[in-house]
């Protein structure tokens, strides 16, 4: 089969950063899904891994990275009892195996959910990681219940991003939040309110424009941008009782205390936990994507599909590696094979 | 009215450490009631105020510390609703006000619930502020319910103390969760199994101790210890999309990213916080306390009263203070007006 991985860590400009290269087709373990995909889409994870994961090093079969993907099942194992084949399928992987940047990709039952009937190929694609992530951060994390927190408020930290966007709609549609959530530039904010966000803010001098919104404090944050950076002006803004969420890691040690008299909570997100260390419960992605494809298809959430590049190519991967470097992309980004 | 209290902070043996004084009875304002107290308790927290509240200083009039409480309703404020003169009452109060060590005391009754009628004012006296303490982690923090989270597993580190030792039987009685205890003289091992623990395991050595006890990982940890001391501790035993919770506060930032990869939780628990900050739930700590008295009542939650003093005195305080600033006590102390 045909795929496109790298051998070295390089920037995205050079020109082995993405190569295509033949490979054999993978053979599904007992609990596998054979799948030939059909579209996938691209995550920041995916270029952090790109980028970080064979430095200094030349691997000697290239790695296959992406997780996203929606395609129809081909073949399955022996202990396979959720799906068939010809189902069509979306998910959004395991980063200790083989990705989806290829024709062909073996992945567990537990984690694959239904593709969404009334979405396009492209349109589902985009969706598997960032409401896994989203919908783990709101409901396993912080455990919040639309019964108990009904009418409280959030702050999404990166509104206008790919987790960022699904995020507003499952607070304010699900959840039942009062959503702000940042942005400052005339289209990402135009973007946020389209998601469903009550309130966008620009992200500097985040504490005066949150009050300028009208709220001393707020119950949740959620950061996809930088817990460090972000820290001081979150211990500000957290309720007392309050919960901050991230889902971006800290390469330096965190002030803790400083959440302490407000008897606040920190959760972090990180949406491969089930996968990789094949929790009892790893099923609950199946069930979310098939929550996730019922809310889809009753048009209750939408799609977050921004743009979309036809082919999987190297120039491609490339383009959307490019485009999510720089930081700036709205919503998410499809490549349809 | 009599009192007790210290002007200066001073090590508890020394003569002034606590001094008795004579002041004005206080003045109920609203929504407070003015308690007579009959019997009080002590906790660690009021040895680290002593301690550290007038350093380098000497205060015009004596500071009067101490939380719990229980006592007789003698007059309500105008706006009172929650109970009547004659009411008995208990509560762990409010650390912005003045204390418990004092013959009468003003209160908001939305942090006061109504005493145990089957507890000996002694009994009653040891519960409002551990109690209030161990719900709030367990229930508002961790968001433990029993409906999801019956039969997982918790580590409570230092079990025999005040706060562990009704920790360790909401875990087991109201949660339905399986503990872990940590205690290491056969006195603290013996309480803690008294209280209701599955598990007595010795903190030195812990991780190995609770693996032969049969558990990889568990899914929630209390640190009543330490939390700087504990930490890399903790992230090794928490299972993945566990929570961590601790009253402590920590003294150094926190390699907080190494909870990361298994999406872990941390929650900070003050029981101050809610009339701290006049939270709009603060009469949430007046229907625990009811709940914890019914609890008391029906004989599914006992005391956790280990030594009674008799009478307000500075003897007392100080033999209280002395006997907690070991760090060795057991259960709890009352004093008895």
């Amino acid at each position: 089969m045909k795929a496109i991985g790298f051998k070295t860590s390089l920037p995205i400009t050079e020109k082995e950063s993405f190569i295509e290269f033949e490979t054999q087709k993978p053979v599904p373990g007992a609990r596998d899904l054979l799948v030939k995909i059909d579209a996938i889409s691209v995550n920041p994870v995916d270029f952090k891994i790109r980028q970080n994961s064979a430095k200094d090093t030349v691997l000697e079969t290239p790695k296959i990275i992406g997780w996203d993907a929606v395609g129809i099942v081909q073949a399955v194992g022996e202990k396979v009892t959720l799906f068939e084949v010809g189902d069509l399928v979306y998910y959004a992987g395991d980063i200790t195996k083989q990705g989806s940047n290829a024709e062909y990709q073996i992945i567990d039952e537990r984690i694959v959910g239904r593709k969404p009937k009334s979405l396009s190929i492209e349109e589902a694609a985009v969706i598997p990681l960032t409401a896994l992530t989203a919908w783990e951060i709101l409901f396993d994390r912080i455990r919040i219940s639309a019964e108990r927190d009904k009418g409280k408020s959030i702050l999404i930290i990166g509104g206008a991003g790919g987790v960022g966007s699904i995020a507003i709609q499952l607070a304010k549609k699900i959840a039942g939040l009062t959503v702000i959530a940042t942005a400052s530039r005339p289209e990402t904010i135009d973007w946020c309110k389209k998601q469903g966000a009550d309130y966008v803010v620009d992200h500097k001098n985040l504490i005066s424009a949150v009050r300028e919104a009208g709220f001393e404090h707020v119950d949740f944050i959620l950061d996809f941008v930088d817990t460090n950076a972000y820290w001081d002006i979150m211990t500000e803004l957290i309720k007392p009782q309050g919960h901050i969420a991230s889902i971006t890691g800290s390469s330096n040690p965190i002030a803790l205390n400083s959440l302490k008299s407000k008897s606040v909570s920190f959760s972090w997100e990180l949406m491969y936990t089930r996968s990789m260390f094949q929790t009892d419960d790893m099923i609950e992605q199946h069930h979310i994507l098939n929550k996730v494809a019922d809310l889809l298809d009753e048009g209750i959430l939408k799609t977050t599909l921004n743009q979309t590049l036809n082919g999987l190519t190297v120039e491609n991967l490339k383009k959307a590696h490019e485009l999510l470097e720089s930081g700036r992309t709205i919503g998410k980004i499809a490549i349809k094979f």
